[in-house]
This record gives structure tokens, sequence and C-alpha cells, in this order.
């Protein structure tokens, strides 16, 4: 009997998109449970980390969002078949999870100088060098991040720059962080257009905390 | 034929030395790659995103130290048998990350208030939370952090533990961070008595850089 999934988050893409868009990639069923924000501070304390998302897998609690997202890859079929080929999925998952740790010590800086420097930084540092390099992956792996062939990664990236556009492409005064790389818009589009995914997209509920 | 091993880094632990402990672990032969931080500037650019360790097996340049770990784990009988089972122990991982993170940003802010009130808050609430999730964990399995027997996170643990002792435990008044953690403090001299790791440790060469 297929494992009954239950996946909690706030009702926002964030870091659970990756997660529903892998699941409807795969037709696979899951609960979709959004929590109140405000119930939140009560809930908390019974996750493992006081962190969401957590993914319950026929009651056992997964956690850690890039966790869930290699466990869904390799039951899809979307992981490497050696383990040389999952440690090039990985670097690619860990480097994106760098630059989105980059974005969170300017988002959480105080208004001030600090954050405006911060931002510099960003913005001619290291968005040119973590897309750079996103980008020149992609074009060296026919339009994918690794292995020549789309893996769970090219799936997390194509949400994860979306989440980045939504929540930060307006203070960069651009409409996507993308644009100057049309591999990885490419990409991002192939993604969106998986006919699972493009379902899941064309009737996601739409966030209620941005 | 075995693969040809190069592993490098900076002259120190830090991020490298849990993929020492694990080719020691497997008794596996490696070129350990000190570099002279001098010679940094220009070796970065020719780095996958410049940072290190890298890990080049036959060539081939692996980056990001927990995809390298994990791969070595895969490939000395530490993974898990499963998806699921992998899930469990990369979720580990990536908590330790995100201690890791949060030490970083206080490491990296100026001197000043702003530092002291994140080292009050990884002193009060993020140490406490984090090293007492671990130690609940590893109390549940048996001493381990995952499944109930030793897999590659135990030994990434016990090595990344050390270095932030060597790094940070004075910042903290204390000799070590583990000092309240009994199951913890187990674990790292469980994972440092294994005889391969012990002579690892036995013959390794002082850090040059702290």
């Amino acid at each position: 009997m297929a494992p009954k999934y239950k996946l909690t988050y706030f009702p926002i893409a964030g870091l659970a998109e990756q997660i529903r868009f892998l699941f409807s990639y795969g037709g696979i069923e899951f609960e979709d449970n959004r929590i109140d924000p405000a119930s939140w501070p009560t809930l908390k304390s019974t996750t493992p980390v006081g962190q969401l998302p957590i993914l319950e897998v026929d009651g056992k609690v997964l956690f850690q969002s890039i966790a869930i997202n290699r466990y869904l890859g390799h039951i899809l079929g979307l992981a490497g078949k050696t383990p040389l080929e999952n440690c090039e999925i990985d670097a690619v998952a860990d480097t994106i999870t760098d630059l989105r740790f980059k974005f969170t010590v300017w988002h959480q800086q105080e208004e001030g100088p600090k954050k405006e420097e911060l931002k510099e930084k960003l913005s001619n540092e290291v968005l040119p060098l973590y897309l750079g390099k996103f980008e020149q992956w992609a074009t060296a792996n026919g339009g994918y991040l690794a292995l020549g062939r789309l893996t769970w990664v090219d799936i997390v990236a194509a949400s994860i720059f979306e989440v980045f556009d939504k929540m930060f492409a307006s203070k960069f005064q651009t409409q996507s962080l993308l644009n100057e790389y049309p591999t990885l818009q490419k990409l991002q589009s192939t993604v969106f257009n998986i006919p699972n995914i493009k379902a899941w997209i064309d009737k996601r509920p739409a966030d209620k905390l941005q």
C-alpha cells in the first residue's frame, strides 16, 4: 500500500513548495497541511528542531527540506545512479542552500548601513557568482544542473528561484533575478511545463502570508 | 583499480577533517593536499564555487563538504539502506550545518553590541536547542545520531564538534561545548577510538592556522 504523506508548513511557497512540486511530478497524493500562523508557537515545540516543513510518512516525521527533497528524488527516479553521481547533485543543492543562507543574513539584518552593505554585496558579488555558476553548470549539462538530465535538484532550483523572486526581486529593482541568465530561465520554464507540475501550478492555493 | 583521491583544503581541520576521518575509517589512501594560504587568492577562481574543500576523484572535482561526506558514507557502508533511512541521516547532517551557519553569522559579525547579542542568543537559546536535540537523538539511538547504529553523520558530528570546540569553546568560557551533553561526549569518544580513526588522530599534522 502506498504510504500516507502529510506535509506541514505555513500557507506559503517557501521551503515546502519544492516538496509539493516533487509530489506533483510523481503524481503522488499528499495532504498539504497549511497551518494558521497563529498556531505556530504551540506547534513549534512538537517539531524535531522547531522548524517547518515537516513531512509525515505513515506517521514517521521527516524534517529538513533538502533531506526531504532528496528522499523524494530517490523514490521518483530523479536521483543519480551511483554515489558519485549523487554527490554531483548534492553539491548543487548545498550551493543553492548557501545562496539562500546569504539572502537570509541580509533579510534578517536590521535596517541600516550594514543591511545596505550586505545588499550591495549580494547584488555585485554574491548573486553574479552563484547565478553565474548555476548558469554555467546548466549550459554544460544540456540545460539541467547536473548529470545532463532532469534530477530532483532541477525541480528544487526552479521552485526556489521562484521563491527568491517573490521575496527579493523587487528589492533588486528587477522582475526576476534570473533576467541575465537565459539557461536558468529556460530550466525553470522546462520544469514549470512538465504536465504534472503545470497542473499543480494551475491549481495551487495562493500564498496567504506575502 | 581503486580511484585516486586528492583532498585540497587549508592546513587546518575545519571542513576537511570530517573527510579525512572518513577516509581513515575506511583505510582509503588519499592525498592530503594542504595549501599555503598565500596561494588561495590564485587557486580560488579555479574551484567550483570559490570554496574549499574540494575532492578530486580520478581528476573529477567534487565540492561541498557535506556532499563529499555523504558520498564517502555510501562507499564505506555508513549510509542508510533505504531512501527513508538516508533521509533520517541527512536531516541530522543539515541540522549540524544549520548550527554551523549560526556560529558563522556570529563569528563574522563586527565587534560591538550586535555581536554580543548574537553570542548571548547562541549561548542561551541556540546551543541548548541544537545540542539538546542531538543529545536527545543520540540517547534514543543507542548512542548514535540516527538509525541506532554508526553512520557517516556520527563521524561528521564527532569531528565538527571538535572543530567547534577549537574555534569557539573558549569564547563561551568552557573547555568543551559538549560538557553538559554526556551522550554526545560518549559518541565523540566512541568515534575517536575507532582504531583507524585513532591512528589518524595520533599521526595527523598540527593545524597551522589556529
